[in-house]
């Protein structure tokens, strides 16, 4: 890997990821699909404005999928695209040095 | 890997790491140790005063160790340290994802 000069995707790549709770949001959505709740339930400390925000700029940014299925009463969950679950080895290398480290 | 629930310790390194420009100068200092000038010179869009920020913070996490050399004039170097090498499988995670998905 060249470190002389900084890269333009790796800067993009930060620039999502660094987010405040996209972190946070991503590793609650590689244990599966997700409701609203169930996320919440794992980040109780983010704003339901803040989750609603950030999970439109994920859908924006094709890492969520949400999907509404039409029930009674009706039923949305998120679930990680392929782009998105592509983050899963960002999100471990983080949970292992956090685990060592922090 | 455990996402039914959060982990505190990926919390604080997700905190961490997060803030903006962290991840750049985490990049660059992969490239061996450097002074204030050759980070800038990567990162031309951070401000002196958020790179000494951020730098004091690094420092103050153990990430970054800053040597002055009592050379005339003086010379300022900051490198990583243990810890802060071993986020390289991060960076790196990251760098795939970027130039893939990006």
């Amino acid at each position: 890997m060249d470190y002389s000069k900084m890269c333009p995707k790796y800067e993009a790549a930060i620039e999502l990821l660094g987010k405040k709770w996209t972190g946070l949001i991503i590793r609650v959505l590689l244990g599966g699909p997700k409701r609203f709740k169930e996320i919440k339930e794992q980040i109780p400390e983010m704003s339901d404005k803040m989750l609603t925000d950030r999970m439109k700029e994920l859908e924006i940014s094709e890492i969520v999928k949400r999907t509404v299925y039409p029930e009674m009463p009706v039923r949305i969950e998120y679930e990680l695209t392929d782009k998105g679950r592509h983050l899963q080895p960002v999100i471990e290398s983080i949970q292992d040095w956090g685990e060592h480290w922090m």
